[in-house]
């Protein structure tokens, strides 16, 4: 909570409808210059929404007004649900990829039933989303490695980028993995459309230079940074602007360059979404997927913005914030949305304070749905394409794949695999052979601990692995560091390594395990831990414990392991030789005297 | 390796070779009076697994002398390439449940297709084992927790029991779940025999007698308490042999007593298993389980035995011995088999020395097969019945429950869900569902990390959780702890936990992460680590990390994170006060002095 929170208003906003409502939060402060800076941001974010949403629309295989639909409730009801104060939500590429993917299983494009099936999409995925939120299930995200999540995102991108290729040749390409796109666009090379790849290339063309060229150029026009940026950001606009005016300047439609064509303007009528069970399992498992994925994009950025002024977000909360969203666009004929990175950082640096910036955006986009639909007409999907191509390449990042490799190899495999998977068997298998993949990583790295055998370094309190140091032990007593919480995955290891060690010595009478590092042992870990204590019994070996932590002795309490256990318990693993191996310590001592009168010395 | 293995032999038997063939080591050593022990446990092990054998196979839906089949190769193989000296392998209860449970899907008992598909899963799971042996991947049983283990062996524990019910009352009753025995047994009551309720209770009864009261009485006779253990470990074959007796003098079989019938005398006929690809997809994963359970079984009693005389098995090997003996099980008309807990109790006990008691054993039933089948024609099969439900009794621990609830909620309903699947819905929805569950409490778990914000214990060098001792902090520092491992399940945990404290308290300009029982930093973490600390930096606080172990400080050493860190790695948590608040530290300096000097004092 916000320690400058007047207690006046402290009991409201604690209150428990408030904690689904952080609207009550800013909202009682909200105020004119709040506003003002509101509305700035929204204009701005309108401007840039308009192409992007559009475009993202024929991205999921849906017409591309619904990316305009998808662009003002969900927006509201983030606004009163949302705990970011500068998320901006909306149709985003990755997961209009996903949507494409899903619904073309069940419908072909262009047919009611495909668009009824993205709006079932988007509502199951809100109430999803809305239940993960109310059961404070946001923890299931962390199931999707970063490894992982960056992987697909990258897979994604390339095949999203690959896809809008057709759109910039005036082709036709069907498919949603690499290889059935690639082919089928091959096929239909031959129908390339020569002034739509004009104007495909010039709107790229002019859109990676104004991305990487415009604001530096304005700046050293005296521009302010900040504006320079963001009129940058304007460009795509300016480019559909340009190409509808070439295009029904020239009649290049009829030169075969494919437009919008006529957009039905006006707001979208609320519909209940189709409750139809059967095709609910039928999307169920993507619709899951698509709100993990979409909630982890949307709290990374929300995460980011926030910390750069101190603010906070609650996970738990977002998910009904995303959720409450995608309800929203279902009832009003949109499709799956989340939190975008571009627009949420062009909202921030515009200098958007609340949600209501938002809630701003979505009235500029419903007026543009009311008039501006007609103008579209004549814009060349070819400009739309330009606009994904160079949003999504900014979501390919191949540089990750070494780094993660470089620091971890099982990580850089489930990477790659991510990537090949998504690329060759598509987004959903990719997504799921990741997570597969990285738990499985995960349980065998553990499966192997560190453990060291330790000896005291001489002269000291201090034990170390007798491989990296010079360290006294003694013939009698075995000491085993773990180097891992201890649990079903390990606990056989840890016996295996044990006995081996009995076995190769038979001088052995004591072993003490020394857990300074174990943070947790499971029922699994105990059963091992008892069955290693009545085995070394068995043949004539004392177990011991050393700096066993708080939390897990607790827990060995509740147990009978601390009874059965033939030695004992010692709060340091210098207590346990000082009791086992006295020989060894008078010597620590003595030089603890040397070191300590050296101290009284004043050194 | 055994330390006191002469050096010239040392080269044979760690030679790449040997590591395959254990025998090699033993044989090497064999001599006379080894061979005597080997001999008396043999002849005791084969009057035990006679009956034992006959009546799993029939457990597993098989004719008799397929459970005889069963118990000759298999133990040649295992003494080969196995690794425990005692471990007697053959026909087991939850194996053979889990046959029937898999072939049953597949071909009603009784047809050829039935006894077929048993060999098939025998062939396959043979092949799995050596394959997970020769790739060193025995740590897939560990997938398996305790509780989810031990559930499982309960529940086909009772399973078991149930259906051998039938077979005292001399009704019908199929099915492999307990809902589906107890409703066809139920329905079948009306055709109850009495003179097989009269020998199925009376044999249960005696095998019980025997098993509780007959030892201690043995002992009071005066024979040796191992003596007494023998003889009481071979009250089964007795009743077997008084059954068929009294079965033959007054004709039972004609009073509706189900008999064996004519066992087909003579040894099996060496077969080539049905390479059937298809058979082979059908009951592929139903083999892995069997394989999974059936070598955690084996292995356990194998480390327990071979504990007690301070000898070595090692799993991977084992993995290639049970391997091996289910594919001589499987080429010799027999069905899969594993190590069993009882018979390798009854052979350590009766002094084997080494793998070939398993061989004369082989042999015992082989003579066995060849001549005694004759006499097993009028042997009720409810005498079989009885052995089963007092063989299999011993397997149901419904202590375990609360224990393993007591210890830890979550384990505990980990195996309460294991037992319920498995009554309910059989042994493989069974154990899956555990294994599943297992690991989502786990990742779950380890999910929320134990973390503390600490604080100094004035006068000394230690650091304690603020909530839980007196400590000294300073108000622009925050000294968090970390108990857990860093990887993608709590990775984004510490972010939230961080970002929570920097909103709370304004005046934090350090924020110290202490890492003593971080064990691992996957990449995961490490992007976790990145995002907090540029986060940090955008909002003007310095993260540092303290007590950084050897092995994640290489790591670290391998990504950029260290160059990017705004603050410092300090060896300990103390070097990192001293240095970020020195007022904090003086006060602690001069303590130390005051214990030194009070050292020195000799004190």
């Amino acid at each position: 909570m916000h320690p400058y929170l007047s207690a006046a208003r402290k009991h409201i906003v604690d209150g428990p409808v408030a904690r689904f409502l952080p609207i009550l939060d800013w909202g009682s402060r909200y105020n004119r210059d709040t506003a003002t800076n509101d509305l700035i941001a929204a204009v701005i974010v309108t401007i840039m929404l308009i192409p992007q949403s559009l475009a993202y629309a024929l991205l999921a295989g849906l017409p591309a007004q619904v990316g305009l639909y998808a662009s003002i409730l969900p927006l509201v009801a983030y606004g009163i649900f949302g705990t970011s104060r500068t998320l901006a939500v909306g149709p985003v590429a990755v997961v209009s990829l996903m949507t494409a993917a899903t619904v073309g299983e069940l419908a072909s494009q262009g047919t009611p039933e495909y668009y009824t099936a993205a709006i079932a999409l988007a509502f199951l995925s809100g109430l999803m989303l809305l239940g993960l939120g109310f059961l404070r299930l946001g923890f299931l995200a962390n199931f999707l490695s970063h490894p992982v999540i960056s992987g697909f995102i990258t897979a994604s991108g390339i095949i999203i980028a690959t896809s809008q290729v057709k759109g910039i040749l005036g082709i036709k390409g069907e498919g949603h993995t690499l290889p059935e796109l690639l082919s089928s666009m091959w096929e239909n090379i031959a129908s390339i459309n020569i002034p739509t790849v004009v104007i495909g290339t010039a709107v790229t063309a002019f859109l990676f230079w104004s991305r990487k060229k415009l604001k530096p150029l304005l700046v050293a026009r005296g521009y302010t940074p900040r504006l320079a940026d963001i009129i940058s950001k304007a460009a795509p606009v300016v480019s559909v602007f340009l190409t509808i005016l070439v295009t029904w300047l020239f009649g290049l439609d009829k030169a075969g360059v494919k437009i919008v064509g006529a957009v039905p303007s006006g707001l979208p009528a609320l519909t209940i979404p189709s409750f139809d069970l059967s095709l609910w399992s039928q999307v169920g498992v993507s619709a899951l997927l698509i709100s993990i994925v979409g909630f982890v994009e949307s709290v990374s950025v929300a995460q980011t913005l926030a910390a750069k002024r101190r603010q906070r977000i609650t996970p738990d909360q977002e998910l009904i914030g995303l959720g409450a969203s995608n309800i929203a666009s279902a009832v009003s004929g949109g499709y799956p949305v989340t939190g975008g990175f571009a627009r949420s950082v062009v909202n921030f640096d515009a200098g958007a304070e609340t949600p209501a910036a938002g809630m701003f955006t979505a009235i500029g986009i419903g007026v543009a749905t009311l008039v501006l639909t007609p103008l579209l007409f004549f814009l060349p999907k070819a400009t739309l394409s330009a606009t994904i191509i160079v949003a999504v390449l900014s979501l390919v990042d191949l540089g990750a794949i070494s780094r993660t490799w470089s620091y971890s190899r099982g990580d850089g495999a489930a990477m790659i695999a991510t990537i090949a998977i998504t690329l060759l068997f598509g987004v959903e298998r990719g997504i799921l052979a990741g997570v597969g993949l990285s738990i499985f990583l995960h349980l065998y790295r553990s499966s192997k601990p560190h453990f060291a055998i330790v000896g005291q370094v001489p002269g000291t309190e201090h034990f170390r692995n007798v491989k990296r140091h010079k360290v006294a032990t003694t013939i009698d007593i075995l000491s085993i560091r773990v180097d891992e919480s201890l649990y079903f995955a390990n606990a056989r290891f840890l016996e295996d390594a044990v006995y081996e060690a009995i076995a190769a010595n038979r001088d052995i009478k004591h072993v003490v395990l020394m857990c300074p590092a174990v943070n947790a042992i499971d029922s699994s870990a105990l059963e091992s831990l008892e069955a290693i204590n009545s085995r070394l019994k068995d043949s004539g070996v004392c177990l011991h414990l050393s700096e066993v932590k708080g939390p897990v002795m607790d827990r060995l309490q509740k147990s009978h392991f601390l009874h059965e256990l033939t030695g004992k318990v010692f709060l340091t693993q210098f207590d346990a030789l000082l009791e086992l191996a006295p020989g060894l310590t008078t010597a620590t001592l003595k030089a603890k005297r040397q070191v300590a009168s050296a101290l009284v010395r004043g050194k």
